[in-house]
């Protein structure tokens, strides 16, 4: 009986060591896995800290998210607006007073790392305000650039 | 004088040979580049697939460029259609008839391959019909997939 044991407890072992040995070609979905989830989180932190400066009244706060470059685009209705500056002179102009910025609440959102450098954001928006409640659903691409993840591409669409 | 061509042909043999020597650590660079092209035309040829199905009347032939997935979505106002099937019968519901789905015309397309799997497109839309002219924009995110390059996320919007 305790020679049965003992057989079974090496048993084990050996099922246990080709079973870790066959894991081995996994690591690397494994560290995916990780670096995905890692994207995820700090991906979700820059939409987070895009609301929260966004409801701080803060436009210059919330367009950090952006890249800083003359390629970002944000794309609405029929229009394009490209590059960085003239994106936030367009948020400042449709924005200029506290009332209008309301309160923003973003929900659904569903981000989908691509390779190593891109990510994808599907999400739903909505502006809390006094009057009304403008609201709708933005594609993003994220990109990760020298200062962490930024947006290089929002299409942005109104109910 | 002919000493001296012979010493410059000869100069310009060794001029060229270091010159293509220096070349040489930019061929991925180069490979890359090649790549890139075949991405961009792959896709221009999908779209373009795409207008002519479309402009024949044939909207399951219009729906071939998108990835036959559960996962395949499409945006548009407030609203997310999600799974091939589901945008066809979309479609199928929103433009029941010839005259409904008019001729569409592409423009403005820009097609940015992101590493070996991946593109976005930029573009506009307009369909002319009897009666009106809805127009807009979109963007497309192509994946390459067994069968070819297919979008897999489509964000439209009007004007």
């Amino acid at each position: 009986m305790w020679r049965n044991s003992l057989a079974g407890a090496l048993l084990t072992v050996v099922v246990l060591s080709s079973s870790v040995s066959a894991q081995e070609p996994a690591k690397p979905h494994k560290s995916e896995h990780q670096r995905a989830t890692r994207t995820v989180a700090a991906v979700r932190a820059v939409i987070d800290a895009q609301r929260d400066a966004w409801n701080r009244g803060d436009v210059a706060g919330y367009m950090d998210g952006y890249a800083r470059s003359p390629n970002t685009v944000f794309v609405s209705g029929d229009s394009v607006t490209r590059g960085w500056q003239t994106v936030l002179d367009r948020y400042k102009k449709n924005y200029d007073s506290r009332e209008k910025m309301g309160t923003l609440v973003f929900s659904d959102l569903e981000i989908t790392p691509i390779g190593t450098r891109t990510a994808i954001v599907l999400g739903s928006w909505r502006l809390r305000r006094a009057n009304d409640e403008p609201h709708g659903r933005f594609t993003l691409i994220f990109r990760k650039t020298k200062t962490g993840w930024r947006i290089v591409h929002d299409h942005t669409s109104s109910a």
